[in-house]
């Protein structure tokens, strides 16, 4: 007979596999280090995944995260309402807001247009987005997708869909470092690519 | 103003921030993909947290991981229980038992003897360590703690407790992995391994 360890114990170890990056030998490490760890660590980590998945949606108008129906910036009344800028993830809309050189609205995608991945139009919030052109006004929006193949394209995709509609579309400048992630670009690099964006 | 992200979220990545290993970026990108995993991905951690800890307990008698109150090793009438072979974490455990070499029972001190970090005996399980020796019919004790500073100092410290009993006491053999090439090991235990040397 083999020995195990308990039960739920494996059960833990297994769901923390399922985490990108962990492997088996770091998910039993970490299922240690959640037994012998206070309460508020352990207890504190489970009730903080709940009430997040609780509390966190989506921005009913750009998809941002929110505790409320509109996130912060949909919700203040001091934005710049002509312009959208379009990202694919919440975070992003962390690093433009950090630059202080944008007061316009978001628009945030949950990813990039990838054929290869069966994601299409309609698997994003680009349906959303074309609503909004339509129902606000609306006069320029700036492609901050990805500097990769699928936020180019997506790019690419929503400029052809939007210019026939008079609306003004750009792209941030290749400030950015091509074929990176825009998380791993600084601050001012962000806010240059931000300032130099070309009409496309 | 800074724009923050939603506090509920906040609260997420600061406490995947204790997890040991994980700092500001990894916890974040944990916290997004918890937020947008499915329910049986990022509850199922959530509820397995809890679950381990609400069922996971030490065995009453050698200090195992169990969820009974005997572990699988001292609830086994099969055993040998005139041996005790002393381990410093539960995962140890699961070393010896995999080799299946072993029959005898365990003892799992939960740490090791270090000064410098304030842990003494009495911060382990050595006082349930030589309660047993008292009471149950054990004849040899293996230290099979870690082949460090501190896992040294505790084998000898048990070793000076246990041998005035009329225990034998035995230490796991430190020398050359085996399958491993020579040029991988340590001038330590290149040493040790020659010290340790055994007659063909």
């Amino acid at each position: 007979m083999l020995y195990h360890y308990p039960q739920s114990f494996r059960d833990l170890v297994e769901q923390l596999m399922k985490l990108p990056g962990i492997g088996p030998k770091t998910a039993q490490r970490l299922g240690f280090f959640l037994l012998s760890a206070p309460d508020s660590v352990a207890l504190g980590l489970a009730q903080s995944i709940e009430k997040a998945r609780r509390k966190i949606r989506r921005c009913s108008i750009c998809g941002n995260l929110s505790e409320d129906a509109l996130c912060p910036v949909c919700a203040d009344g001091h934005r710049d309402r002509s312009v959208i800028c379009v990202v694919e993830q919440p975070k992003d809309v962390i690093l433009f807001e950090n630059t202080r050189e944008y007061h316009g609205l978001y628009h945030v995608l949950h990813g990039a247009i990838s054929p290869m991945e069966g994601i299409g139009p309609d698997q994003l919030t680009i349906p959303l987005l074309l609503k909004r052109i339509q129902e606000e006004p609306i006069q320029e929006v700036v492609m901050a997708t990805n500097p990769n193949l699928e936020g180019d394209a997506t790019a690419f995709y929503l400029a052809k869909q939007l210019k026939p509609l008079g609306i003004k579309v750009s792209r941030i400048a290749h400030g950015v470092p091509v074929g990176g992630d825009l998380e791993f670009a600084d601050e001012a690099t962000i806010s240059r690519a931000f300032l130099g964006r070309k009409e496309l």
